[in-house]
């Protein structure tokens, strides 16, 4: 393998990629598709819509089955560490059998919450290739155009957390991502406002907004109802206090 | 006025454009550039290069001159919140005069540091036109891609914050913007490791990374050389606790 390009494709919506992906996209031989059985079909029909529609040369896909991963560990930080060491291993594997460039497309950007960063580190540790990363969309960011709103107040800082996290700290701006349990639901307060969004720049794109006591109820059952009707759920949103 | 589109326009490389920022450029009528007197020529320069590469069709820009800002004031958030309103006055007496759809190009994305949407909003409050906001990639997300790393370690929150307000919070995974008084040679420690850029995706682009305590001397260094030849620098770093 000559090159591995690691490039962010947006958040959902086709024309949220940048040219610098159509580009680099251009120069892959093997895009490389990592644990795809866990995907859902929807965002594996949209990515390839979005490999269709930008892609003007012959590419083979290759996928990589994902080893098995524990779903709620006591310890989440080491068994997410050694979940990747064995996708490290599988992948290293499929870089090996690689001739010509690699590319491996990441929804929104590599550089929030996605492992495929740490894991390629890892290969790296024992195989030599160059390899370059391309800038996505975000949800969050998706999230604020669709919503019109800036993340932060003048000169206020913004924080990027989990579900899981939100609790540790105190709400000023916080942009929340990865939260199964509606962890909103349970941050104190009557003078908290939320902007939620759920499939942000697909077609099913849902938005709420408004004072977190007042909505959060609508918000639950929606996010509910989707989630049973489509069978998954990518939702995100900004928490700010008054 | 019919319709007014904010635009992100990524960080400097035009490549960095997304296919939707494309669309909406080409249903631009008008693009009104905000201060453009206190720009650089250089960044002038380029967001002119990124209209002739991509628009095909006749545009007008105006420009709006920008009311004087007190530069270092005791009471920061309101006098910015003084000189949005100003700024909202002017923009709305543009906007009275365009026929058809005007649009605003903002450096990164209208999301995050930037006072397009404020200002936006506030003209709203006396005007009634359709607006839609489109984002783009930030300094952030160049920082990160041409380092190759990702903002939080696995769980972690991120927060990204000010040079202003670097001070008030600890650090585990802080981005840092707006930094003009390099106030990470402020933050004590010597657990810290720093990933620092310039000119992220121009040609001038810098980037230093190391331990804080090793490369701090270094970045101011390198910082200040650049500011004095080029009149301008725009630079943001992330800094992350060991």
């Amino acid at each position: 393998m000559e090159k591995l390009w690691v490039i962010g494709i947006g958040a959902g919506d086709p024309d949220q990629v940048t040219v610098q992906a159509i580009k680099a996209m251009n120069q892959v031989d093997v895009f490389v598709v990592i644990g795809k059985g866990a995907e859902k079909q929807e965002l594996v029909d949209l990515r390839t819509a979005i490999l269709a529609e930008h892609v003007e040369r012959p590419y083979r896909v290759v996928e990589v089955a994902d080893p098995p991963r524990e779903r709620r560990p006591d310890d989440y930080g080491s068994t997410v560490d050694d979940w990747h060491d064995r996708r490290a291993e599988v992948l290293g594997r499929v870089f090996d059998d690689i001739t010509g460039t690699a590319g491996i497309l990441v929804w929104g950007d590599p550089s929030l919450y996605d492992s495929t960063l740490r894991i390629v580190e890892r290969v790296r540790e024992k195989a030599q290739f160059d390899y370059e990363v391309v800038p996505g969309i975000t949800s969050i960011q998706a999230l604020a155009a669709r919503h019109r709103i800036v993340l932060n107040r003048i000169g206020e800082p913004v924080r990027i957390t989990t579900g899981r996290r939100l609790h540790d700290e105190t709400v000023t701006n916080a942009v929340v991502m990865l939260d199964g349990d509606c962890a909103f639901t349970e941050v104190p307060g009557d003078d908290v406002d939320i902007w939620w969004g759920a499939y942000l720049g697909m077609p099913d794109e849902v938005l709420v907004s408004g004072s977190l006591r007042d909505v959060e109820g609508d918000i639950q059952q929606v996010r509910s109802e989707l989630r049973d009707r489509k069978g998954w759920i990518m939702d995100t949103y900004l928490l700010r206090r008054r």
